[in-house]
């Protein structure tokens, strides 16, 4: 840090010279979060010095915490639902296992997830001090239920299972993992930070959330298909129990016990959800679903006119397109076309997330360089 | 969530009372976060869809976090030193035990921290599954080096100083617990998530920074009283290898792997620490510093004016006031005259925090009303 600051314009000049440097996500194919919605980001602004980790000193934010767990537990069908506002999937999967972990004696204890659960299991693995037994998947990256029941035995403390995974975009058949959940006397938590603002919007329905008797906790995230700010994320609990069972002590603060795993949380991350959600309401999250899935049958098929399948029909607004050398093509893809896709891990698919930024203009564009950096691949031009 | 949203209009009408409820920070003093800057406002704005999770899409933000961490570096008097931003001073502290842990082999891990070592510490043990062991302190209200050597063993995998604790403001003897750390060959972790950003500012010189051989980590919050936003703190470690055991892999993003304990990590929060640390500069700081050790000064001296006095000679912006019955004055200063305060553990004391939104008008009439409490709880009128 040097002794004397710059000036503002001296300093803004900068940061418009970095800012050129990020993505404006047009070409972005590889990510779930996107452009938060203007009216998240102006509730953002309102709140940005509120601090839910004091929340005794910001009554309102801390009401429109409350609201928004409501509004998400009635989108679940929970009733008495408990929960709070984190930064993210990461941090609600965190908890949600710790709570799992928390209700149990086990010195040795284990959770039982999908092979497609996303990689903060291995991160969560680590820090909780937990095992991690991957069930396989069936032909449809799906998780195969004979190979999750298998899994468990005396040590188990939970039951993982997707809704909308990261690589497939794929649901589990969380009913089935519900009953075996049910039957083991476990808790099972829902991982649906993706598409707990996918699936509810969907002209099919799926059962994954606390309709089914055995979920104990959903996390879902507003700041990718919730069109807020980052960091949004929400986890749910059923009841006050497993949430309880997180509880520490705050001397010194406005409140007397906290459940979150962060101190310090941002209140305008919490605004701006409340304002999107508010705004948009189930009609306006029902047309950028449906904005997304059209995107999604054009990706597909275009894919198939240029002799590219998918890899599964697609659930939702994720894709993954069986082509020859992925790896390839992806790095064609990025550096000669300027797209930013990514790749499955197994079996090494291209994946592309059609989010609410990509135009139908730019996605007619993409397919075009798709089907030129496949040619690049077949005719060795890539070298 | 209803089907319909609302209009903007509606919203924002919305907003603005629950608004109202939120704290404006002008009576509150028992909060260790204020008012953001604004130029890290303006900043946090222009970057708000910033994830550094996925840094790859975001060079010029993960530029600014380099830069963050190279700047506070230099402060810290680092060489070579590795870290990123985080959600603030709880996750940090995670990361640094998480990090000692992961180091050692022991089954029954423990770190050694002061007994004022804030409260995420008991979050950490749970969360971490390790023993937090706590040192007594002496008559400063620092760490006991005595109490701390006897607790180390040889199930210690790391020890912990306060930089500014959050109670007392107080500096532990860092120079002394590195000697410990060097001589157990221990990590020794920094929580300087207050005083970082107010010790290199003050008039007086400490050693409690990499300057010391044997501290490994620091963690220091711009969102405190670096003027940043919320989530802003900041991990510092000595060398990549205690960075490097928090690795995780991550498949399907645009880096491969991941070191932080979040996933999407908030780029406004970063630009905003970048612009206002550039803003400022050190001389800004040492203003802003200045500022907040004259209202402790006033603050000390209208106290003995009325027969109160500190429990320890203020060190920084932090000042526990010896008061019989301070929950009761706590109490009428919050129900009777609007003010925030808080209360210390053990003993305990009024504790006031000297932030820059206060000014030196209402830390006047904060005197006035404190003395009223005062007389009310002697008279009873209280009641």
């Amino acid at each position: 840090m040097k002794n004397s600051g710059l000036t503002e314009s001296q300093l803004f000049d900068i940061l418009k010279e970095i800012k050129k440097k990020d993505t404006n996500y047009s070409r972005v194919l590889s990510a779930m979060c996107t452009h938060p919605h203007r009216i998240a980001v102006e509730a953002h602004m309102m709140f940005i010095e509120s601090n839910m980790g004091d929340s005794g000193l910001f009554p309102g934010t801390n009401e429109m915490e409350h609201c928004v767990i409501d509004m998400l537990s009635d989108l679940m069908h929970g009733q008495g639902v408990h929960g709070h506002m984190t930064t993210g999937g990461t941090e609600s999967n965190i908890q949600a296992l710790r709570s799992m972990r928390n209700f149990s004696e086990s010195s040795r204890p284990n959770v039982v997830v999908p092979e497609s659960a996303h990689f903060s299991f291995d991160k969560i693995a680590d820090v909780l001090r937990i095992e991690i037994r991957k069930a396989s998947m069936d032909q449809e990256f799906k998780v195969d239920i004979e190979s999750f029941e298998s899994l468990i035995d005396e040590n188990t403390v939970g039951l993982v299972g997707v809704a909308g995974s990261t690589e497939f975009g794929q649901i589990d058949p969380i009913e089935d993992i519900s009953g075996l959940a049910v039957e083991n006397s476990l808790p099972l938590h829902v991982d649906a930070a993706f598409g707990g603002f996918v699936i509810p919007f969907l002209k099919k329905d799926y059962s994954f959330d606390f309709s089914l008797d055995g979920v104990t906790s959903i996390a879902l995230d507003p700041h990718k298909m919730g069109l807020g700010t980052i960091p949004a994320g929400v986890l749910l609990f059923r009841g006050e129990e497993y949430l309880s069972n997180l509880q520490t002590d705050t001397p010194y603060l406005t409140t007397q016990t906290q459940h979150s795993l962060t101190g310090t949380r941002s209140g305008g991350a919490v605004a701006a959800t409340y304002a999107v959600m508010n705004y948009l309401g189930k009609d306006g999250y029902i047309e950028v679903v449906d904005y997304c899935m059209d995107l999604t049958e054009k990706l597909v098929e275009g894919s198939y006119r240029i002799g590219i399948e998918p890899l599964i029909e697609p659930v939702m607004n994720v894709v993954a397109l069986r082509i020859p050398d992925a790896d390839l093509v992806r790095k064609i893809l990025r550096e000669k076309y300027g797209w930013m896709v990514s790749i499955t891990r197994d079996p090494r698919c291209l994946r592309l997330v059609m989010m609410p930024h990509l135009t139908i203009a730019n996605l007619e564009l993409f397919l075009q360089d798709l089907e030129k950096a496949v040619k690049d691949v077949d005719t060795g031009m890539d070298s």
